[in-house]
């Protein structure tokens, strides 16, 4: 059946096979040739009969791929071909037809645009709970006042809320960015064929109303040769995973001796092998480290893209391994940060101290100067002096007499905590009202978040179970 | 004027030092400072006869930016200082007003993003452009046959118009990435203090709206932490250049003296310093070779973000090479593409004659036998066997039998090489009258471009224009 | 026996476990176990009896990892502790022993260096075998011409043996660098404990030779927190399957139907679920697509390094995956590339064609000036304009009058194919006697590349067999 | 004199045009010059006559390019074209000879070689100063107790030499991976001409000596398409650069309030645009921050060769901004590094303070009971569980009971510090004996390397020192 006069050397079947990753496409390879028998039919290109057949066989394949019991034999090159085969074992002969009017090319662009599109959904879902349990605590710690801190330097201080709800709106954006992800899937790339369009009279209308696309791909060639969506979903999922690295940077610092500003708890943390008193962050150092695995899967795909020629190349396979590892990776991290956030535990006491510092006030003075008519570079000057000769002289700025014009009486005033906090005013500011706002704000994002985005298909998103099932 | 008691090391004010690359926002610094300085006047925190003298002295700023006589000083560590240092000698003891109630720290963040939205739009355009000179090229070659590859085997013949209109597509996905690389700058960083908002009455929507921002940030912290949209804009960035990257790479590979499609214009080749022969299209292999580059940028800006704390770190100058970088490598690309495509001109006869390689028509012998009603895979399998015996035979296809049940006549009818094309018929496929309908989609779309898309200030872009002053 | 109160998170559970990939060290640990063991005894921080428990379950876990039946446990975190734990199972309550002066942290750093000095190993015999295939192809067509490109523009005929070598000492270099990447393993990390060093009289130096290791590591800090092999294997990876991309891209190339140089054997080729006549090149392709996955790996574990404070970090887990990702890359594609290129065939004719084009003796007749006294860079201007006249006048060049002073005698003489290619007289050149020089090179290197590398540990690899049996 | 009717496309010529960066090359290209036209005239090629006039030439350029007077010229393609342009109006008609037996593809690749081979040098050194400036530091605070961390958890005391000692080994591994670089720069490039050789008698050898290359590249088609040493570079200084980003990351951590273990001095630190108080280790975050842009050069090289067919293709040009960036990147950060560990200051009560926390003596206490008997993990258990319980009970370890079968006296006698440093005798641990031992090492492997490197050519560093002058 194949113009080869030899059979594939074992160390090629190996190199070129696809399906030890591209299970994962099972249920929407079935999903697409549901939708392609049906069209066919509708079209006059196959019968009814025929059509039943095949769909009656597709359900059973479907049916297998949930619950593991799918039969792949060793020759499957990859889920295509397996499904196809199954078919035809289950169908007869009539399984043959299945192919009319598609090639693999179009094949896999549309279960890749599937895939890609659920797993965006699901991304999108896991952002929102990970949103939800940051409002929580900021809720819960509303004015639990911290060093706010740039070079890692205390600078001003800032209420724990606020510092929280900093990562949220990362992710609200990391969710839209998502949300443009599903978008970027929604032309069909089926009914490109090989390259160049089929010979037949088909619908592709019908096809991308059923499987849940806005329209069709403009072009056949650019159909099969385009992963731009893949790319999409690599570029969000980094830029996430780099926004999770950054929280869990912080927890890990946070949980220090030095700093003592929080804990996860016990069911977050890990012990040691030989050291029986330590209790390690372990998630928030995972969290940490996953970001470059996405990034360097982001940009691997961007090589493997670079130069390649039109249409479709073999080169494209290597798609699937870097997408399937960052959706993992990004899942998983959501989740596990949704539960360790949850699951931490503040130290207001470490926190209200080490805010209470009196130096993280020095702009509230320069700030105070200016009111009185000190040119803000001025004022900045008069109190970096303040600042050098205080700590010359080992004293407190409070101990320190008052910079000109002040009086005494406003300087020690300013020098009061909940003062410097209070000022900050501007909008998206640390003050209690402020933050109050924002919470309010983030809260209609969430609720927003809730009910715009529908759930993922979760019958395909389970069919992908394979891999403890085939393990 | 510091609480330091020495100055800095030489090497460290080198490694410290941002001018040699941050000059690129003066234009958009002395923008945000106006605005600033506007409403600083407008919420009494200066007076109106403070506001006016700084307006004059960030005029004449810009005017000097712009004509590249501003006066650098050695001293000057950033583009920031150096302003408000010339402001300051400008207008005298007034210029230290102008820092009040706001930070470097969210100064930068908005001169990015006013960068980064410009440039957004030049490159929006720029694509835009390329996509004209694509749909022409098209339109001046709709009727070509060419041979369309998979595996860069020739595959089933096209038109060279859909070929073409493939990286039209392509790059209308990447204008809409650019446009979306706008809206991520929507939000006003400035306002945002050092990190936890400042101690004034400010108005931030009155400067938001002033700029050009369709809101402010929600949470200072974020805003001055945040350099998403830079990510963005290299995400954009990268897959563009990827794009390109293949279509120079097809033109390398159409200019070999073995394919011998197509020529680049002379004005657009290079010889060599040894062979006097050589007509090379470097242009082609540079688009090829930039689009590592711009992914090297993005992997790079993903590293100096991640697991870095909150709020600010010196960490985040490193933004700015990069993106420069991306910037002036994706308008140089565009800008080249979109001059190298216009000059292309091909070679009809070599297109045809590869396009009349009988061998593939394969596919539409197993469709016809489809049509009477044999299974396509089936069908498949009759035709690879036909190929492989033709090829052991030395025979072209037209000299073999046909394979039953087809007729002679029906077989030699498909032989005939327009008869391929034209049973694409499928939407988006390469069918003359598909092609046609494509084209006009092409167009609808470039007719839109050329209206949503405002023009970038160009005195800002302008303004830019330092490095060959400076040089 | 934990200091804490709450079981682990599931999600922490997955988020954490490394045994799903870290399986592939067991052999390793056992191999260090058993060595650890009998220093200990050695030193009296055990017994005797005590050691000879601990050997025999160890060699009861090598067998059983070996032939897939190890009993791995659920709650098994990851391959070290399901070892012990194992080996306190078969040994009894002595088996609590083996963690005496040692801790997961040196060990895991350990096993990492066996592992990796045991795949260099791997690389660079597979290496040697490529490069056999291509002195053995490159032997068999010593004195066939091909035309040489720069700029894939024709440029010099060379013999296709030249060209064939030119990949060889890619290779020759890619196995040097293994070669380091063996010899950058060479300090045992064992005895560091969890950073510090240990608390017992142990014998590094005993241990160290036991395992193959040069020496020991200088600092127990710098030994729990080094990975640099890793970033070193990868480097070198990289770059050999930056190479194996090239040689892939260039067989893509040439089995294209308008270059027609080379065909890959059907046991290297696949077909098209739709065209059944293609046969398509995807071994090659694969070679290509491999390289950025490789790179990525590389940049991802260099983000994961990034920052990271000393000693160990759980960050560090993620130096595994991509580590066995790439091993697996690039022994698959070592081996296929072998495979693919022993089975490469040329076509004489096609190449000899090709090599036959007398644009490309240009050179030769500016040489053949200058040997006449006309400055190079004139010679150059004067074949430059002979050639554009021919080009004018559609003549080729030995229809052209020869350029003053040239006779028609010595223009004609050299306008003839053989005498362009045997002029490259230079060391390195592609005269058939410097080819000729150049063979027995590569064969000396051959040689002394199969007697300088030991073997690696066969029994290690083969216990690494757990993938399949797992499965 | 081009066979071009059209002059390129202003696009075009910026596009194509590498003098803006490869100026850089200037010294090596005339020393590679000098060379060149030696041999031609030794082997006959030229006469002597014309040597001499070309020689005086070079030295002309020479000095011009030192002091910055070199004259470019708008058309200058290159530093190639540029310099041999200027050769010839200086030396006349003779200067179109120098490119006799030579092309601009083996010459750049040659250029490079030795530049990559200079800077190689230039790194190494500067490590080792860098080292230097780590060992009298350590020699300083030989005996200063700090926590030592793992999971950024106290884990077990050591001395800050030893922990500074650590870097000091990750960069002699850096060292020797530069010096690997210089010998991957062995072979002379030259005399491969395009690509196939050259048609003249020349002596490669002698021009390898002449510019101290080991030998001449065996394949002249390897010769021009190889920039495995370019990737060498960039990998050594990936690598170096995330080991100082581990450095600059921790003195980040150790100069916060919180930690306060040491403080950059004044000469390497920053103050803020608003916040007077503030002291930033901008240096420390700066080299935190660098590595992921040099890795970033490195994977866009990988994937500038990616796929890239046999022999040069423009698409090489792109190995020179990556590599002349990172270059800068690595010799400003090594030189930043020294200045700031030279200048950086300990808090010993801090770090004595944190490293007397008794919970970091834990896992002693379980060795303790391993020399009574116990087997490590259940000691390991015992011990988790009495931390436990201190923790629940809010005390001290020293006022818990000690685990059975301890004594009192050998419990409360451990839980004094020095005991637990000192007891870390291993080879490469912490005790203070060791610590001297390892330091001597240190010593000695500082003194091999400032013997074994010879100096680079300093000549043709200051050659290089165009940017200052250009600007």
């Amino acid at each position: 059946m194949s113009r080869f006069a030899e059979p594939p050397d074992p160390v090629f079947h190996r190199l070129n096979r696809s399906l030890d990753f591209d299970w994962r496409l099972g249920p929407y390879d079935v999903e697409l040739s549901r939708a392609h028998a049906k069209m066919l039919a509708a079209q006059g290109i196959i019968d009814e009969q025929d059509r039943d057949a095949l769909l009656a066989a597709l359900d059973q394949v479907a049916r297998d791929l949930e619950d593991g019991s799918f039969p792949f034999a060793d020759a499957d090159e990859d889920i295509h071909m397996a499904i196809e085969r199954r078919v035809t074992e289950l169908a007869g002969r009539v399984g043959g037809k299945l192919h009319t009017a598609r090639s693999r090319n179009d094949q896999v662009a549309t279960d890749m645009a599937l895939y890609v599109r659920a797993h965006a959904r699901v991304a999108a879902e896991a952002i929102v709970e990970l949103m939800g349990a940051l409002a929580d605590q900021a809720e819960a710690h509303l004015d639990w006042p911290m060093p706010g801190y740039t070079h890692l330097q205390r600078a001003q201080p800032v209420y724990l809320s606020h510092h929280l709800l900093a990562y949220l709106w990362m992710l609200a954006r990391d969710r839209d960015r998502f949300a443009a992800v599903e978008r970027a899937t929604a032309k069909l790339p089926l009914g490109a064929g090989a390259l160049a369009g089929v010979n037949f009279a088909t619908d592709r209308g019908v096809v991308a109303a059923e499987l849940g696309f806005a329209g069709v791909a403009e072009n056949s060639i650019d159909a099969v040769s385009n992963r731009d969506f893949v790319l999409d979903y690599l570029a969000a999922a980094a830029t996430c995973a780099t926004h999770l690295s950054r929280l869990g940077a912080e927890i890990v610092l946070w949980s220090s001796e030095e700093f003592g500003f929080a804990q996860v708890s016990d069911a977050w943390a890990s012990g040691s092998s030989i050291m029986p008193q330590k209790k390690n962050p372990d998630a928030a150092e995972l969290l940490r480290a996953k970001a470059p695995r996405v990034a360097g899967r982001l940009v691997a795909l961007h090589g493997v893209m670079h130069g390649l020629p039109l249409t479709y190349n073999k080169d494209l396979q290597e798609d699937k391994e870097g997408l399937f590892d960052a959706v993992d990776t990004v899942e998983l991290c959501l989740a596990a940060a949704t539960g360790m956030v949850r699951g931490l535990t503040f130290d207001g006491d470490r926190l209200a101290a080490a805010a209470a510092d009196e130096l993280i006030a020095a702009t509230d003075v320069a700030d105070l100067l200016v009111t009185h008519g000190v040119p803000f570079r001025e004022a900045h000057g008069v109190v970096a002096d303040l600042v050098r000769r205080s700590l010359q002289e080992g004293k407190r700025l409070s101990e320190m007499d008052p910079p000109e014009p002040l009086g005494a009486d406003e300087y020690q005033a300013l020098l009061g905590q909940q003062a410097w906090l209070e000022s900050k005013v501007s909008e998206g500011g640390t003050s209690l009202e402020r933050v109050r706002e924002q919470l309010a704000k983030a809260r209609a994002e969430l609720g927003a978040s809730r009910t715009t985005h529908g759930a993922p298909d979760q019958a395909s998103l389970d069919g992908e179970r394979g891999p403890s099932v085939r393990a």
